[in-house]
C-alpha cells in the first residue's frame, strides 16, 4: 500500500492537536541532518506524541495510512545518525520532546522509571537535587542524550553499571499494531516487581526491542547505584603503539578477577588530545593523517603517550582506596614503560577529566570536542569487538591503522575493556563539506567492516547508512528477524530497514 | 494435521539408526514420571539425537509427520517436571544422552561451550582435572543437572555468576522449521567473539529461547570465574519468624553496595534441617504441619534458629578475608538477636556445608534430602519474587505460612537475596502416593499463586502442571508469544503448551 502522508498528518492533527505535527521545511531539514558520509535523510514530517496513548494513536493511524514511522527518543547520537530516519521519507516520531518525565525514582531499591525524553543531564540533576545518594551510569556522549534511547541502541558506559541493556528492567512497549506490552514481571496486572525482576515469566522479550523496529518503548526501568563516598581514578601512559598488547594482558586479570570495578579504558593519543585540538593543517600542508612528528608533538603537549590507560576505584574513604591505587601502580609499572598520573593531577587536565567524569556518573560534553578534529562536521563510529588477548588486539590495531591511513584518516580509538572483550570505539571525524573526503570516508568504513568481518569480527552497533550492510554479513539472523517482523508488524510501518530488518 | 507417530519413529530409526528411538513401555513410563501433583505425563516415545544435524533431522521429520516434540537436556529438575513433557504424548527429544561434550574450554578468557548433556558434576570434574583454576556457578540441585537446561529454564546459583542466563553467551539453535541460528556475534560466519560478546548485532534474541518452545538450543557458551584462592562463608541464625523483616533490611545494603560478592541466603528452619530430617509423624500423630514445639526441637537439634543467614567472601588470603567477616559480625549482630557460626564450625554440619558448597561452585546432592521430608516422593516448587523491603518480605512470609498451614504443608522457604529482590524458593514436598494429599497440594499451589498474583507478584518459573495457568494471569504477553510462535513454528511441532505458549 502506498503511503498517504497528507491524510495521515491530517488525522494526527485532528486527534492529537495541531502542535503534534510539524512538516515545515526547516523542521524536515533539521531532522534529516546528520554527520554521516551517507548524506542527510529528511523525513516527511515529525509528530510529537505526549503520552503512551498518543503513541498508540499514531501507530494505528500509520497502519491505516500505510505510513512508515521512525521513532526517536532524543536523537543525540552524533556518530550513528542523530535524528534522521534510516530511509528518507519516514515520519519521525519524536518521543523525547513531550514525553520526558522521570516517572518514578525509588531511592530505597535504587531504580528509576523514565520516559524516552529523559536525558543523562536531567537524571544527574534530579539525583543531585536529592543529595546525590544515588549514581547513574552515563556515556561519554552528549549530556542531552537520552537514557532510554541509548539503552535501546545497546549503548554503554564505564562504571559497574556500564551495560545499559543489562541494567534496564521492565519496558512498556507499543507494538507496531498499536497494542501495549509490558515486559518482565510487568505483564502481571498490578505488578510490584516490574522494575526489580528482569526476566519475567516465559521467554525474555526485552532483547526484541533493542536495535530494532519491532516496537516503540515508551517507558523503561533503569537501575541506579548507591554513590560511593570516594571515587578515585588512576591513569597510566604507555609510550608506543605496540604496547597495546601488553596493556591488554595487564588489564584482563584486573577485570576477570573484579579487582577494578569500572571498565578499563585504553585510549589512543589522538582520541585523547583530539578532544581539545583540531587537525593542525598548517603544520602538515593539509596532508592527512598526522605525520609521526606532529602526532608526537601534540601528545607531549598534553603529557600523553601512545596510550592512556584509566580506571577507578570506589570506596568508603580515601584510606581504603589508596592501597588499591598503589596496587595498580605496582601492576602497570612493572612493565617498565608506564608513567603514572594521579587523580589529583588528572583533575587539572581537560583531556583527563573526561575519564574521571565517566567513572563518576557525571555527564560531560568534553569528549564531543573530538568531532571538531576535522573541519566540515562529519563523524562516524565503527564499533568492533576485540577479544582480551594482547596479540589479537595488536593485530586489530595494525589492521585499523593501515586501513585508516590508506584512506587518509586518523586512528582515534578507545578500547573499553571488560574481562573477555573490549569494545574498540573508532571515532572517525571527517570533512563532510568536502565531497571527495566524504566519499573516501564511506570507502574507508566499508574497508574496515570487510577486513574485520574477514577475521571473524562483527560490529555491535552501526551508523544509519551502514546498518543494512552490516546485517547482510550475518547468517540465519536476517531471515529470523524477517519472520518476527512480519509477525509483529504485518504492514511494515515501523522503521523498515532499521538495523537491516525488513 | 493429526500426528503420525509410527511413521515418524520409523523415519527417525531409518535416518538416525535403531538406537536413536525408544518406545518401550518401561522407557515411556520412566520419562513420563515426575514428582508433581498433576500426575505422570508419558510421552509417545523418546528419540536420542547424537548431533545438531541429527536434531535438525528430527525436527524436519516432526514437521512432516505433525508430531509434537519435547526437547529435554538432562531432565533432572525434580521440582518442576523431571523429563516429562508438558502434555502427554509429546515425543521426548533427549538431547543429553548422546550430546554431552564440553566442546571448548578457554582458560584464558574463562568460558566453556557445552552441549545439552553436560552436567554440573561433569564440568566440576573437568575444571578439577585442569587444576581448579576456574570455577563455575552451580545450583543447589542435583549434580547431574545440566548446565544448558538449567540456564534455559532461568535457573540460578549463588555466586557472582548466579544469573545463569546473564552469564551464558552465544547459542546454537535449531529452529522449529529445522534451520540453524547462531545468536550473539555467532551469526557472523567464522565469528571469533561468539562466546565473548553477548548481545550481537540487531535485536538480542537469546531471550526468545528461555522458558520457551521457539527453538532447540544445541550448544551454548557459559562464562566461568577465576577460582578465588580463599572462599570463606559466614552464617548467622535469627530466632524468630518475624526477624525476616530485619534480616532483609540488613542484607539489602550489603548487596546494593556490593559488599558481599555472593547472593545472601535467608533459609527457613524447615528448609535447612529438612535436608537431613524426615517428617516426624510419630511425634505429631500424623498431623501436619509441624507443631511449634516439634519444630523448635528439630531446630535446636541442628543448632538453628527460625532463620539461617549465609553468604561468602572471596579473597587472595585468609588475612584479607577475615576483616570482612568481622565486619559482617558487627553488621548482623547489632540487632542483638543474631548468633554467628563460623565457616570452620559450619564445615562440620551437613546442613550448613550445603551453603559452603554452593558459594564455592561445588555441586552437592545434599539439599535434595529435603525431597524426602514427606513420604511418597512428591515435590513442587513455588518461586515468587519478593522486593528487598523488610515489611513486604514479612507480609509475603505471613501469606505463605497461612496458606501452607491451611493446606497442611510446611513453610520451607529460602529467600535468595540480591540488591532489589529476593527469589523466594518454596520447596513443597508432599506424599504423592496419597491421592488426598496430592489433590490438596494442587489446591495449595493454586491458592499460593492466586494470593501472590493478587498482591502483584508473579512467579519466575513454574512446574509443568502449572505453566499454562501462570501464563494465563499475564496480559499482552500470551498474545505476543502466540504470534512469535506462529512465525517460527507454523506447524506447532515444538513443545506446544510449554510455559503456556500456544
Amino acid at each position: 500500500m502506498a503511503p498517504s502522508f497528507e491524510p495521515f498528518f491530517a488525522a494526527v492533527r485532528q486527534q492529537l492537536g495541531p502542535e503534534s505535527v510539524d512538516t515545515t521545511p526547516e523542521t524536515v531539514a533539521r531532522y534529516g541532518a546528520n554527520l554521516l558520509p551517507g548524506g542527510d535523510l529528511p523525513p516527511s514530517g515529525v509528530v510529537f506524541p505526549a503520552s503512551t496513548e498518543e503513541v498508540q494513536v499514531v501507530v494505528r493511524l500509520a497502519n491505516t495510512h500505510g505510513v512508515p514511522l521512525w521513532p526517536t527518543s532524543t536523537g543525540e547520537n552524533r556518530g550513528l545518525g542523530f535524528k534522521s530516519p534510516v530511509r528518507p521519507g519516514q515520519v519521525v516520531v519524536d518521543l523525547g520532546r513531550r514525553m520526558n518525565r522521570i516517572v518514578e525514582l525509588d531511592e530505597m531499591l535504587a531504580y528509576a522509571v523514565v520516559e524516552p525524553g529523559v536525558t543523562y543531564a536531567q537524571m544527574y540533576e534530579e539525583l543531585g537535587r536529592r543529595g546525590h545518594k544515588l549514581m547513574m551510569d552515563t556515556t561519554s556522549g552528549p549530556p542531552d542524550g537520552g537514557i532510554l534511547g541509548n539503552t535501546l541502541d545497546k549503548g554503554a558506559g564505564y562504571t559497574p553499571y556500564f551495560d545499559h541493556f543489562g541494567m534496564s528492567c521492565g519496558y512498556e512497549v507499543v507494538l507496531p499494531t498499536g497494542e501495549l506490552l509490558r515486559t518482565s514481571d510487568g505483564a502481571l496486572p498490578g505488578s510490584k516487581t516490574q522494575h526489580l525482576s528482569k526476566y519475567g515469566y516465559g521467554p525474555f522479550l526485552d532483547g526484541l526491542f533493542v536495535q530494532s523496529n519491532l516496537g516503540i518503548v515508551t517507558r523503561m526501568g533503569v537501575w541506579l547505584m548507591p554513590r560511593p563516598p570516594v571515587i578515585r581514578a588512576f591513569f597510566f601512559t604507555f609510550p608506543e603503539d605496540e604496547d597495546l598488547a601488553e596493556i591488554i594482558e595487564l588489564a584482563r586479570p584486573l577485570k576477570m578477577n573484579n579487582v577494578v570495578p569500572t571498565l578499563i579504558k585504553v585510549t589512543s593519543d589522538v582520541y585523547a588530545f583530539g578532544t581539545e585540538e583540531t587537525y593542525p593543517s598548517e603544520k602538515t600542508a593539509g596532508k592527512t593523517p598526522l605525520p609521526p612528528e606532529v602526532r608526537k608533538e601534540l601528545r607531549e603537549k598534553h603529557g600523553l603517550g601512545a596510550w592512556l590507560v584509566s580506571g577507578a576505584f570506589y570506596g568508603p574513604s580515601e584510606e581504603v582506596v589508596q592501597p588499591l591505587i598503589e596496587r595498580m601502580k605496582a601492576h602497570f609499572m612493572k612493565s617498565g614503560k608506564a608513567r603514572y598520573i594521579s587523580h589529583a593531577e588528572a583533575e587539572k587536565s581537560r583531556v583527563l577529566k573526561i575519564h574521571i567524569a565517566t567513572f563518576s556518573g557525571q555527564p560531560t560534553a568534553d569528549e564531543l570536542g573530538l568531532l571538531r578534529w576535522r573541519p566540515g562536521g562529519g563523524a562516524t563510529w565503527f564499533l568492533p569487538a576485540t577479544p582480551m588477548v594482547g596479540k589479537v588486539a595488536n593485530e586489530h590495531q595494525a589492521m585499523s591503522r593501515r586501513i585508516l591511513a590508506e584512506h587518509g584518516f586518523e586512528f582515534a580509538v578507545e578500547y573499553v575493556c571488560g574481562p573477555r572483550m573490549s569494545r574498540a570505539l573508532h571515532i572517525i571525524p571527517f570533512n563532510r563539506q568536502d565531497p571527495e573526503e566524504r566519499q573516501r570516508m564511506s570507502r574507508c568504513f566499508r574497508a574496515l567492516s570487510q577486513a574485520y568481518a574477514d577475521v571473524g569480527i562483527t560490529v555491535a552497533r552501526a551508523p544509519l547508512d551502514m546498518q543494512e550492510e552490516a546485517m547482510a554479513r550475518l547468517q540465519g539472523l536476517p531471515d529470523v528477524l524477517s519472520r518476527l517482523k512480519k509477525a509483529l508488524d504485518p504492514q511494515g510501518i515501523l522503521a523498515p530497514g532499521k538495523y537491516g530488518i525488513k
